[in-house]
């Protein structure tokens, strides 16, 4: 690991998080359930870009935190999601099949222990919070953000909002207003837990915040335009499902013209948001790169 | 409410523990769904002993805490508890329709509704262990044994353990061993969070956690016991169904009368254990006593 190569360091980071979260997940199931340990480690384990996971060390680095002390946090993060993608393929949710290139965990595993495998991640998610070596009032700064960000008033409520928004008119408004707590709540959460196991002053917490709900608005809006016009070859998940279920999109509220244009606004503002924090913040803007030139 | 007098203690802290999950339940869905708010207090206002909490607020009390500052520990067990049973009533699980005398949460609002007021539920227990006014070491503890209880190793598991069993012979090891996990494994983390929160030294702490285990045996033999004796009218869930079922159960493993005999062994051992503890003990005693002369 190159200290002074972002790229090299993103690299590094990543297989970090992937052996912290393989580590997390190997212990021996005990008095527990065997079955139940192979459901988790399949939803976690499979791949995934471990986007919001490298947002948290980015973000920590940024701030001028070690990102080592801040690999609980991203681990934490991490597992939140890939609970959330488990219970939204079950049957009563969206019902899909396929997920980054695999059979989806009920699939695999059935339905009972895919419900239990994603209730399982997220207390270890929030167990995982605790281990991160840091002043108690850091960790406890982290579970308040991150309670916030998965429950009713973040990804929960925004998934509840997205079902219920099923066969309705996709006003900008709806779909607003469901990305931001969807998707944009744990993205903009993962800068800020970044900032909190820093232990960073309120102001560059709050910048590095409002970076990640920029970020987390361009990586929706470019995901509606993905799910759109890619294949579901490319993305490892059923492609075009959003139309067939007519769900509140940027592509069904605003057309593929603009939702473009404004992924691309959100990305500029987040450029813009992280351009004063000096070098320390070079590995974020490289990672936030990376995903502005995704194409899964 | 009477210092002195232990019933009318849990009585208060009763009416406290249900005024704080109304409160924490209250507060308007702001950019969220008020539909998940509303599946959410269904599952969580609807009755129920709150005998959880009541176990956290006497250990505190027991331990020479403040139950006052352990109500958002105490809570937060109560919404984990609610969460568990509603996946647990889930079509895909026990498939139940019947819970504290009242539909269950899917049948009510639909499983992807109760998927999710399930979700959010964990994710807000989880957040409001941060809300309690406690030194942020404290708050640390209490969330590292809510997330051990709650998760693989603890609930989750033992409801994997238990969904796999149906069928199998109910041999005595298999029973023990979902019980520790499946209700154990919570009640104990009961008596610990009370601890905790109170700041208790080691050895104290360890002995209100084995009286907490004790505690959540005798609890579920009895609940074995009350599932094949009483009607369903008397217990508000449907009576007999882990026999139709063929679940795991002590009455199943050992036979009624030697089940009732394990109760009350097990009641016995939370005696003893809570006995040299002196009179800060007295409401977790009478709480103790309470658990053990219900019919329902």
């Amino acid at each position: 690991m190159t200290a002074g190569n972002p790229e090299a360091l993103l690299d590094g980071w990543r297989a970090r998080v992937d052996g912290y979260l393989a580590a997390r997940l190997a212990s021996p199931a005990g008095d527990g359930s065997p079955e139940l340990l192979e459901a988790m480690r399949y939803a976690v384990l499979g791949g995934g870009k471990r986007l919001r996971p490298l947002f948290v060390l980015a973000a920590a680095r940024a701030a001028g935190g070690d990102p080592d002390a801040a690999l609980p946090f991203a681990a934490a993060v991490e597992m939140i999601h890939a609970y959330s993608l488990v219970h939204d393929d079950l049957p009563a949710m969206d019902d899909d099949e396929l997920r980054r290139g695999r059979p989806t965990v009920h699939v695999v595993h059935g339905e009972a222990m895919a419900i239990l495998a994603g209730d399982a991640l997220q207390a270890l998610a929030f167990e995982t919070l605790a281990e991160a070596p840091l002043p108690p009032e850091r960790v406890v700064a982290g579970l308040r953000t991150l309670g916030r960000a998965a429950g009713a008033l973040g990804m929960a409520g925004g998934q509840a909002l997205d079902l219920l928004s099923e066969g309705q008119p996709a006003t900008e408004d709806l779909v607003a207003r469901i990305d931001r707590l969807k998707t944009g709540a744990l993205i903009a959460a993962s800068f800020r837990l970044g900032a909190e196991a820093a232990g960073a002053p309120r102001e560059l917490a709050g910048r590095l915040e409002a970076a990640g709900r920029a970020a987390g608005l361009a990586f929706q809006v470019q995901d509606d335009i993905l799910d759109a016009t890619a294949s579901t070859e490319q993305l490892g998940k059923t492609a075009g499902k959003d139309a067939v279920q007519e769900k509140a999109t940027w592509v069904a509220a605003v057309g593929l013209a603009e939702a473009r244009r404004r992924a691309a606004e959100a990305f500029a503002e987040t450029r813009e948001l992280l351009g004063p924090l000096g070098p320390a913040a070079e590995p974020l803007r490289r990672l936030v790169a990376r995903v502005e030139a995704r194409s899964s």
